[in-house]
Formats: C-alpha cells, sequence, structure tokens
C-alpha cells in the first residue's frame, strides 16, 4: 500500500487526505490542531459570480469548475447535503442606497459581459423575496446559481470519514525527501507527502527549493450568530445568502438552515488581531441590510488568514524528491478556499497519485 | 476552629470567606466554577455619583461608604493597588450631541442637589483632557472621586489569598440545617453556612424558609478589547473612565492601566443570551466617542447575569438553625457588585461569625 502524508487538517487537507485514502492510499494527516485555521472562520459561499468583483477573470473558470464538482465530492465524502449545510437557494446582491447603485450596475454590466445569469430587481421586489430585508433597499440583483455550504460540519464530516487512525496530532517541523519529521523529533517514513498546511507552511524546513510555496495572509473577521428559537418557529429569518454594498462598504449574511447566520467578511493585510472597526462596521451594515439581526444572539468572532499567493491563484506543484517520491504542495487558495476545494484537492490527489498502486479517476 | 461554608466563588462569596478566613474560621468555598459569573464580566467601575442617575437614593449612602472601605479591603486581602488595576483617575461624564445636554444637565442638578463634587466642562475642555475623545462632543463634567478596579484579577487575588485547599469545586445542591450537601451526594458538617451563590440560590435546596432571597437576572453584555502595542507605545488612549450619552444611549469605556479597555453595559432582563443589536449599538456609540476604539483589537464578549432583588437593594439575612449554627444569605448587589463587595462582605462576615472562638472587627 502506498503510504502518504498530508501535512494540514484544514479544508484542502482533509480532503486530498480523503481522496487518496479512497483511493487506496494509507493516509496520516499531520496537525497539531485540525480545523482551526481559515476553514474554521469561513462562511462557505460558493459564489462564483458574486465573487467576480474581486475576481481576476481567470479565477472565474477555475471557481464555476469547482462548483460544479461539489455534488460528486459530497457523494465521495458519503454524506447527505442537508448534513453538511449544502443549500442551493443563491444569493441576492442589495444595494442599500441610491449611491450604492452605481457598484450594482457595475457588477450587472461584468455578468452581461461574461453570460452570467441574473436578474435585476427593483428595491420594491427585493422585500417580497426576503421579508426580512430592510424596506427603502435601493436595488438588487438575484443570482440563483451561487449555493452555499457550511464549513465547519464540511470539515467534520471529513475527519469522521477518515477515520481518527489517519490523524496523527502532531506538528510537522521538518521534511526530508518525503519522510515527515515531527515535533517530537520522530521521523516518519512516507512515500509521497502532500504539504496543504496553509500560512503554517512557512515553519517546514527541508521543503525542496522548487517547492517552495510564498504565502501572504489576508486576513478577515466573521461573526457567528444565532436566530433565536422563538423567532425560528416562524420559519427562517433569511432563505437567500445576502450580499449587501451599504454605503460602499461591503458585507455578507449568509443565513444556514440550522437557524445560524453568518456575517462578514473585511479584508485587510495588516492586523491579525480581530479589529474592533471592522466587527462595528459589519455589524452596522448588516443590520442596515437585515434589521431583524439585532434580536439575534451572538455565537463568536473569529479572525483568521486567508493564505494567499502572490497573483492570487491557487498552486498545486509536484517535486520528485527520489524514485517515486514526491512532495506535492497545494495552496494559496484565498478568499475562496472552500469554493475551491473539491476541485484543487482532486488535482493535488492527482499529482500525488502517480505511483503505480494507486490512481485517482 | 470554627467551621464555616461559603456556598458561592463569586466576589461576594470569596470576600466573605477571606473575611472569615483571617477572623480565624475554617473555611471552604463551594464552587463548581469560580468567578464565571457576574464578576467574570464586569467592568469594575466604582462610581457611586456616576450611578446616581440609576440609583434609588437609598442607594447612596451604601454605595459611598463601600467605596470608602476599599483601601482597607485591600490591605486585607494584602495587595497592592496596581496589583489589582485600583485606579483613582475618575470619570468623564460626556454628553455626545446637543440633544443629549438635557441629561448631562439633569444629572449635574441631581450631583448639586446631593452635595457631590463635580465640575462642568464645556465640550472644547474635554478633548484637553483626554485627547481620545472626539472632537465636538457637546459638554460633560469630572467626577473625580469615581474610581476603578480590575475585577478577574481581583477575584483571582481572592482565590490565591484564600489558598486552593480552601477551595471545593463541587456544586451545593441542599442544605441540612448548616450542613452542606454536595452533588456526588456527600453530606458536610459545618458550624455556619454562608449562601454568597448569586443567581445559583434558585438550585440549592433546603433553605431555611425566613433565609428565601428571591432575585431576577438583569442581563448586560460587555465588550472587552486591547489597545494595540503600537498604539500603547505612545501612552495610554484614556486614563479617565468615560461614561456617555450618545442620542439618548448610555455607553461606558473603562480603560485600564494594562492596555485593556471595557465597553459596557447594555441593561435587560429578558434575554441571557449576548444581543447582537446591543453589542453593535455598544459599539457604534463607544467609537463614536472615543474614534481611536476603531484600532483596538477585539478580546471577548460575556454576557451575565446582575443578580437583583425586587427593590434593588442588597440583602444580608441571617438564621439561627440551631444552638450557635446559622445560615447567612448574602446577595442582591445587582449592578454593584463590585463596588458593595468590601461592605455587604462584612456585614455578611460580621452575621456568620457570631461564634464565641472568631469575631469579625
Amino acid at each position: 500500500m502506498v503510504k502518504t502524508a498530508v501535512i494540514g487538517a484544514g479544508i484542502l487537507g482533509l480532503a486530498t487526505a480523503l481522496r487518496l485514502q479512497r483511493a487506496g492510499h494509507d493516509v496520516a494527516v499531520f496537525d497539531p490542531a485540525p480545523v482551526s485555521g481559515a476553514s474554521y472562520a469561513a462562511a462557505g459561499m460558493l459564489a462564483p459570480v458574486a465573487e467576480v468583483q474581486f475576481g481576476q477573470d481567470s479565477l472565474l473558470p477555475i471557481m464555476q469548475k469547482a462548483l460544479d464538482e461539489y455534488p460528486e465530492f459530497l457523494e465521495l465524502l458519503g454524506v447527505p447535503h442537508d448534513a453538511v449545510g449544502y443549500e442551493t437557494a443563491g444569493t441576492l446582491l442589495v444595494a442599500a442606497d441610491p449611491g450604492d447603485r452605481e457598484y450594482l450596475e457595475r457588477m450587472e454590466r461584468a455578468y452581461e459581459a461574461r453570460g452570467l445569469a441574473f436578474e435585476h430587481l427593483p428595491g420594491s421586489r427585493l422585500t417580497r423575496l426576503e421579508p426580512a430585508l430592510a424596506p427603502g433597499l435601493s436595488a438588487g440583483a438575484e443570482i440563483p446559481s451561487d449555493l452555499r455550504i457550511d464549513p465547519r460540519r464540511f470539515t467534520n464530516a471529513m475527519l469522521e470519514a477518515l477515520g481518527p487512525e489517519a490523524l496523527v496530532r502532531q506538528r510537522v517541523t521538518r521534511l526530508d525527501g518525503a519522510a515527515v519529521e515531527t515535533a517530537d523529533g520522530v521521523l516518519h517514513s512516507f512515500d509521497t507527502t502532500v504539504v496543504a498546511a496553509g500560512m503554517g507552511i512557512a515553519d517546514i524546513a527541508g521543503l525542496p527549493e522548487d517547492a517552495a510555496l510564498s504565502l501572504r495572509p489576508v486576513y478577515g473577521d466573521v461573526i457567528r450568530v444565532r436566530v433565536p428559537e422563538s423567532r425560528l418557529r416562524f420559519g427562517p429569518l433569511l432563505t437567500r445568502t445576502v450580499r449587501a454594498v451599504v454605503t460602499g462598504r461591503s458585507v455578507y449574511v449568509v443565513p444556514r438552515a440550522s437557524g445560524e447566520i453568518v456575517i462578514g467578511a473585511s479584508v485587510r493585510e495588516d492586523r491579525p488581531d480581530t479589529d474592533l472597526g471592522s466587527v462595528a462596521d459589519l455589524l452596522a451594515d448588516a443590520i442596515t441590510v437585515v434589521p431583524g439581526l439585532r434580536d439575534c444572539d451572538l455565537i463568536d468572532v473569529t479572525t483568521r488568514a486567508r493564505p494567499t499567493t502572490e497573483d492570487d491563484m491557487p498552486v498545486v506543484t509536484r517535486t520528485q524528491v527520489s524514485g517515486t517520491s514526491a512532495v506535492v504542495v497545494a495552496g494559496g487558495l484565498s478568499r475562496h478556499g472552500i469554493l475551491l476545494t473539491p476541485y484543487i484537492s482532486r488535482l493535488a490527489a492527482q499529482a500525488a497519485d502517480t505511483h503505480p498502486e494507486g490512481r485517482i479517476p
């Protein structure tokens, strides 16, 4: 049996490990604190269209491909869609005040130019679609193709599918070819090693030179709230994901069938701590668009780094270290980590699976 | 040696236990989770004057007496003032916009009527006293006599002074006279028992009828932030406690020498969970008054119940249960728990210390 190490139990590491395990590898995943990084905080929007704004055009086809691969990956994982909060209610893009319409129109022109499906909605139509939206919003657009998932339930399902014996709660300090040295000084030998350690890659010595991956942290704050039981009895507060521009600032409000709602996401490169100004703005803007959030309960506020490459494009590289032994490096999924995982984990697993005994379809 | 049980390791239970231990009692404090209630969240304002507004007039002399007893209690505890964040920089009362001046003037008239010291300040003077205040605030008043303390460091110092052997991490389920039954079914015998369990009193069976104490929870949300090191190098963001009224809403901003700043405090009786609307308002109002808070780091948001009696007055009762055995009930400190503790713990300890072997001065 091919012995494969995966360094990093974030969403990408887990998905890659799962694919390799299903292809017949003997997989060990190394992480002292599984799923404590970017995917712990992520809202889980699977939104190639709504994300076009920020994106380089070269990312769009990758994001759409990743979205298309989701159902197949969930089947591989072997969980029903609702167990991981995979929902298809779509996204409402909202311009809060008349000044924000310019932004909305720019987005709509971008959709038209790329042939992406959307429907323009006058402000009066918005509250008919989502009664919890504030009255008097300026205008909006419905994007039916954008989906969402619950990253914490998704990653927990992957951990469970892998099995407890696949997880090694140790920090990897060094690679020696495809062998892995842990913080306790033990050297574990493997045929192939996949490095999907996010920002943690900087702390791993001995990476082959041509596997170097320099990532910068792009921080974001995420606020998690719960709709009170008393309100939930009358149905969900929102059904669609709401992405709004409020006097020029962006905020998203992602509802889940469980009654949880996730509010995000600020973007900054300078401060790893939870920025009080960002949190205040996110709350104020979210409440402007969905006033009923005022009566929700705060669960937590988390801040994490999105590991990002210089050109914001994801990376998968394979380096032969001796014979059939190789080191595969995957990462740099940046703002699109949850969306891109099924696709990029497939590329990473394929790169790792050149050993004759196993093969990824 | 007199054996005394104290049920509850909140600030009042710990202070009462400490006094009794110093008076020669063999004290055991029962609490499955010490200092996890109201005192864990409290900001620690020792502010009889600024609190006059909310207070019944009958509370004012009690609050002032409690403030006067603080230095003596800290001496008994045996810690230097700065080790528990006991600071004397005073309070600035601030009216944010012209409409808020009415509130300020009402407060100032109340101070005058009661002979309390304060100095009225025009808006232009405020930023000279505290440069971090927003320009253009309407008016203010400086209250030099209001102090503050850090409740978490204060209660930790008490836990340490009591010694680890004095703490029993067990929930008390029942009293049998002055004896105490814990959740593990063990009955511990004592000469006297002090019940200072806050809202937890409702879960203790067997209380003597004339020791009944019905408390209602008054909830509040508290936001804790940290001034970044880079800013702290140029000195503290604030030196005085700032209590502001912003378009009719109250907010306080309590700085500590450590660089921590505490923002509070909403008041409600209906919801134990952290109210998102309250948190959004507290943040927005605090930032309106102290814009530099935007660049601070969020540490945590806590919500706790202030145990409150029907008439908002604290209670100390003693019930003889047999011979010299007694049950003392103390509590209901409501919004003034940290301030009132030295005084009310003295009354509670005196009530418990009628045994000939010990005596509280």
